[in-house]
């Protein structure tokens, strides 16, 4: 079959020949009905050279990927050949508690795991192909109805990672409180959607892009505003003088997190979802009181079972543009330029 | 000033003049813009004798008040002269730790309230009036912009009344998760309203009424029922054979709450509000493994404040009749027979 | 290899031989170090005829396991040969999302469990034997240094179950909450070191047994109680009027249902634990307010890891009385005749 | 009446002759049974200058407070003449949703305070005198049987702070989870005793002084080690490799904040207590994933009240050295050198 394969560090995916998976015990084939092209490929492509990671091509890119089962291993039970599936990205070890409460994202057994801190398109064969095995059948997640395979394929990431952020700070997101996203791209366009369809807080969008913020608008955000030098003072103005209760920096460059520092309010939430390789000095008396900082990676598998949900009652939706499988490093190269305008997917 | 007020048990509210009320300290008068006709004040006309009650007539009726300040007691801080608020209607003891947290509802020294289980239009003179005196400033939430007193009073008891029961079953109520509003009348369909916005769950009305379900699907339920005798199928149905995780029964009688048990998912919760006198039998084997049965009275005053929040973001809305304070007789008349749409507001 | 199996409905269990079981894909061969005989066995015994059970004997006795790891099945990750383990009761679909969480107990998709609302011991073959075949990987859990499979057997149901109720009441058992535990046998000895182990919260024993009562006192209860008359008042003077904020009834008649709403606070928690046949009418001025009332049944998967951490850090701990295999028909007489003190443990 | 005066910045303070107070409407003068001499009161005598706070000196010291009532203001309710109270610290302005909470600490309308961001022994005066204001009764704390003003005064803050770090970390600290705690002083000492009270929680105590480690342990610690450079290593070995669910740092450098990011577990939760004047950089990949950074202030008036509780259950105690009034200076000079065994409490 076709596949999108890395074939070395430094180096542009090219269209390959490989052979057909087969599921051993356990396992199930997919056959790719979209698969997305992710920001994080870029990096593969171009930051890392070997023995950086504990893995390394080649290997088949795609890590956001839903499609059709289309075989499945000896001992799986509850898939049926054909149904509409997503596979949640993650992998893990799948043993200790945490795998066996679906968050694979933070595994603690992470050197029993398929590959150490990888999975399908990172190290392993990913979507971009025909078909593409899932080592565990505990991965695949029934689509709704009403959620096509192409929609889906973006949700495991670009939706999954900031409805991990949103769902824990729904106890802060009550009526009265307002939530800031910085950063309107492939996840933050979701976080605003994600925020409007689970919670009545305020949202105020912050993107440096005009259009961007019209997204952002169109989209459900009560507000939104240059990341210029008075945004945290407007913010907090628009608060009453309180601040925001929650932050979702999808950005996370040292500029973004000291805004998303300055406009916080005391008790509340700054969670750091962007790439953006910024750093956050915190003190006693730096940031206000009880401000909680964290990181967040990705989301874990009963939350990629609700992001589909939500899609399927059409509260959510990624906007997508699509592309064959040949025409992959096409995507790429304009993902790269900046031309593109949601996520692209590709559809093998 | 005129003021609608009980002389005596099982009789008819009648138009009289007494004093206007004046602040003590730490007290504040409240000059009237709405005072919400409720069905229970219609019990209070017809069902009580002396002796029954910690309290008794005569006093002013009304006990869901909004306006502005007219006149503040000695000590009172943070409030201003014509600043419009609304009026938290559960007044407990004020120094028990509820009291202290703002759930005078349920007060752990009703002895030492202003009247043991009352409150303004409760034995006290409530809201029917040119001004309303509250005995402690604590129980004034200033209402948010946007949000009218004539539109606030309704809010104070049957808004309040089914978020508190709504509120605390948000952790049940994740996407994917499907609720069940038994009675679309003055509390359940703001129940609706109040599900829509702060969830992203699915809503299923029952309602025996054509023109209630139509009313519920209006304001954002997915699906409407009569309470016929497959209701409960049907709703294990539409939630693919789990059963609904919340169900909110806004009636309370015998075949509300056995359609409820029927119909709810184990794990799941059946919250009483309504009135209407049933009963439930809970046994190890009769209901859905750890379905939790509780009733819910009124909300707390921190919840108040969220539920105009709700209002002034236009997420939530009343439907309101309004009548002038000679004409409130009329109004319970047309509220006994079942003639009002929505909530009857007096405006002194 | 000898086993103790129940041949029919209606007739006491026997020593015989069955051929030892071999794992298939995925699954574990368990060789028992410890088997718990339950008073729910005695009902399998004498009060079931052929199809009221979705399933029925011949089968092993033995639903309370632990041993160490015999033999695994093909495809089998993360456990090794000689490992001391438990095994995790309840068994589900194990595709639903309750199964992939760890609860089994509430499965969603009972036709699709290795049998539908029984498992090892109930309906399958239990741990009443040299051997016992466990049909997923996922129903095993490690046992933590110190605790030996004699002493974890019975904590797999008997503390389980009284941990799940518990833990769910956490939020309201702060410090100056008080928790009623009515019923100090095999699960209320267990309740009321549970609560002491991980809640400030004060502890009332009610037990008509003297002796029952002097045990619980020994394990921590600060108050214990006959279930008098006086009972419920005597709680609520106990906590200066307020009542218990959780209850656990570990008996469930009609009269411990009773004794319990009678002495619960508003906002408090009334959990029905025991199979004791009572019935709770629950209407709106007949409880207080919003006592949330709910049955449980067994626990979850991640909280057996955490009951057997308890026992590994001696916080909790079973007392239990041994038995060779030959000798469990014995066991069950002496426990059916009430002449046992804790848990009758067999051990093959 | 006598008191301990700081007359101004850079100063000791004096023993001095002041009026005692008398209460207007809703106040409370409280007889002083006990008032705590905390490390910040050393802050106040060396370390700021006119200015750098919105108060200053003259004032009374002393802002850990318990005793007797004395004399009641007008519209106080719920108090008693003689009774034994403690006095809840943090003042802010009484009408903001977090005051009316009891969260004084974040209070959001500071101006309306009785001194912005001070209290009594901070700006007002306090307790280090036969007799003291408070300004609001809602700032009385009855205290519970069995609980003396002297033993109560440093439970307001060097209980109550670790306390309220501690219980927002409670869902964190199930059975199986690591706690750690850094510092074992104060405030130290008293978070090993609430995490023994309220969890089942391992401890792990880290001091550099082997007396401080020997009492952590007399009180409960599971380990106790010195800040060496293999200590995070250490506390790894001790969780299996997982890391610390929570780290309590009530030192506050930058190497007490290095350790306890280097010792914690991905989810886990990291909050500073300690005034050490250090900064941690947070950035994505600096730290263990989702790890929430905090810091912390004080605690709150509902939490006080538990604090007390677990006081009178004899579950915390605080170590105490008693000083009269006069003595105070020299309790001052002994906790400036290190001289003092536990908290120093004058005793007017």
């Amino acid at each position: 079959m076709k596949a999108i394969r890395l074939l070395e560090w430094k180096s542009e995916p090219v269209l390959a020949d490989i052979a057909e998976p087969r599921p051993g015990p356990g396992e199930v084939v997919v056959r790719i009905g979209g698969a997305g092209a992710c920001h994080s490929d870029l990096h593969l492509m171009h930051d890392f050279t070997a023995g950086q990671l504990a893995w390394g091509p080649p290997f088949t890119l795609g890590h956001e990927n839903a499609g059709w089962v289309h075989a499945l291993g000896e001992g799986v039970r509850g898939l049926q050949p054909e149904q509409a599936v997503a596979v949640y990205g993650p992998w893990g070890c799948g043993t200790c508690q945490r795998c066996l409460a679906g968050v694979d994202t933070y595994c603690e057994n992470l050197a029993a795991a398929p590959v150490p801190g990888g999975g399908g398109g990172l190290g392993l064969d990913g979507g971009m192909a025909e078909f593409m095995l899932v080592p565990n059948a505990r991965h695949i997640v029934p689509l709704p109805p009403g959620v096509d395979p192409v929609d889906a394929a973006p949700l495991t990431d670009a939706a999954l990672t900031p409805y991990h952020a949103v769902r824990r700070a729904w106890p802060k997101l009550s009526p009265g409180a307002t939530s800031v996203v910085i950063g309107i791209g492939g996840l933050g366009h979701m976080a605003v959607q994600l925020l409007k369809a689970t919670t009545a807080a305020r949202i105020v969008a912050v993107d440096m892009r005009a259009e961007a913020r019209a997204l952002a608008t169109d989209e459900g955000a009560d507000l939104a505003l240059a990341p210029d030098e008075d945004a945290a003072e407007r913010i907090r103005h628009y608060t009453g003088g309180r601040g925001a209760d929650v932050v979702l920096d999808c950005v996370g460059n040292d500029d973004t997190l000291a805004l998303g520092a300055a406009c916080a309010r005391s008790l509340g939430e700054l969670t750091i979802i962007g790439l953006g390789g910024g750093t956050l000095p915190v003190s006693f008396f730096g940031l206000p009181f009880e401000l909680s900082v964290q990181t967040t990676y990705w989301g874990t598998r009963p939350e990629l079972v609700e992001v589909l949900e939500l899609a399927s009652r059409k509260l959510v939706r990624a906007s997508i543009t699509t592309f064959p499988l040949s025409e992959a490093p096409k995507a790429y190269r304009k993902l790269a330029a900046g031309e593109l305008i949601g996520r692209a997917v590709i559809t093998p």
